[in-house]
């Protein structure tokens, strides 16, 4: 890590765009390497509610911090900033890869027509119009959902966003039903927001096409956090559950069962190894 | 984090199973949560492989170490030394709950009839047949191998297994089937092993139903490692991708592309954003 560390420090690695996963809630679960990039980036863009938790470590750095639906905005900021000489760290709750910031800024760098070098060429990166990136990966929701509720994802698994806003609800549809008949335990992102709320609903009445009306579902808001509120319920109340835009929910597939209030899919379909 | 290390030396936490997620390969990915966990334990448990990894954190512990095929043994030797007053982590690299460990102890504990209490009632852990289970997540090798390849899940993902040691090979190709049909971005874990060749060129055979033949697709071999190797192919050239049992792929949906080798699949189908 001292090496890392150290790159931070030269001319070059200040043409480095950072994208960060700061995991599901405190620093705790951020990983070391999150925490070092961090520490050492000339400027930190994201999310004000994102930029608050780790602001122990970022204290007296540029911050560009806007509210939630200006991401673009922010994103491109970010690169300007990179491509103007120093380094920059967008970061993101959970995994910056999942639904999450990582894909916009390659999709910004190919707009803008900017070459992109990996994190060990940052020698090299001397042009205008090219930029190091490094992803820096961090546990995503559906890791820090599933450690609160048992062990609901030890077997194949489908993650599925109910947010219509860039997808057409068809095709949203047409994956939970794919889903539900292949049997995977389905993970779904964004149930349910201020202008959304009968998606998750749908999306429950599509399950209970294929799957038994008292399959274990998990509700997990805020894992991690202060708010934190873990539920275990049945499909057929899924209408019932307390969701906002911080939960994840897990359907198990025909094997999943309640144990002691946990969710636990099996590993095995056929009975190869004897516990 | 110090209230939870201060946990670790009261009584009754010594009755506490932590199943610990290590991340993809170096201590620079574990959360400090991880390591806070590994050094504060009585005893660690785990495959070969992964304890030389955190050996640094646990040097002089007791440590249950098997073979991979043990995995079964060695969650209930974990389980025994919780049950008789220890403290005791069982580790798994990536997420411990994603084709990982924790699904089995919470198996075991059913089949043994053993209560589990949450981490947060630790001072009721009394009774001799009670244990408590803390599942510590950690960078499952779907966001480490992303973030090396670039921005490949920032849509809808289906995460499958090719080993048909505990799941039939029908069910397999059914969810493999579904996944494609529907445009999921597919993940693939267990692609091969020294007894398995041919599932992955199979599965790379379903898709292509449904799939453009230059499809990108990632490889990432043993991620944050010193022998990490990523590649990015096309899904005609499936059947030529180097990959053992330490591999991801990564099989882009019909949006993603490639630009300057790495895999971006777009947040949007529809153009209701403008970059």
């Amino acid at each position: 890590m001292q090496t890392k560390d150290k790159k931070c420090d030269t001319r070059c690695s200040s043409k480095t765009l950072y994208i960060v996963g700061t995991g599901p809630g405190s620093i705790e679960y951020m990983s070391q390497r999150a925490c070092a990039v961090l520490k050492s980036v000339d400027v930190v863009a994201g999310y004000t509610t994102y930029i608050d938790i780790i602001m122990p470590l970022i204290e007296g750095k540029k911050i560009i911090s806007t509210g939630m639906t200006k991401e673009v905005d922010r994103v491109r900021a970010a690169v300007d900033t990179v491509k103007n000489g120093q380094s920059c760290a967008i970061v993101s709750s959970g995994d910056p890869g999942i639904y999450a910031m990582s894909g916009l800024a390659f999709e910004i760098c190919k707009k803008e027509d900017i070459k992109i070098l990996p994190p060990s060429s940052t020698d090299k990166c001397t042009a205008k119009n090219e930029i190091v990136i490094e992803v820096v990966p961090g546990i995503p929701a559906l890791s820090s959902g599933a450690s609160l509720l048992g062990a609901p994802l030890t077997h194949d698994f489908a993650v599925i966003s109910l947010s219509d806003l860039l997808t057409p609800w068809e095709l949203i549809e047409k994956r939970i039903d794919a889903a539900a008949a292949a049997d995977f335990v389905i993970v779904i992102y964004n149930p349910k927001s201020r202008k959304r709320n009968w998606q998750l609903n749908a999306a429950g009445k599509i399950v209970l096409k294929y799957r038994d009306k008292n399959t274990p579902v998990g509700i997990v808001r805020s894992a991690m956090r202060p708010e934190q509120k873990v539920d275990t319920i049945l499909l057929k109340d899924l209408d019932t559950a307390d969701v906002n835009m911080q939960t994840t929910v897990f359907i198990g597939n025909s094997n999943s069962f309640i144990y002691h209030d946990y969710i636990v899919t099996p590993r095995g379909y056929t009975k190869k190894y004897d516990i």
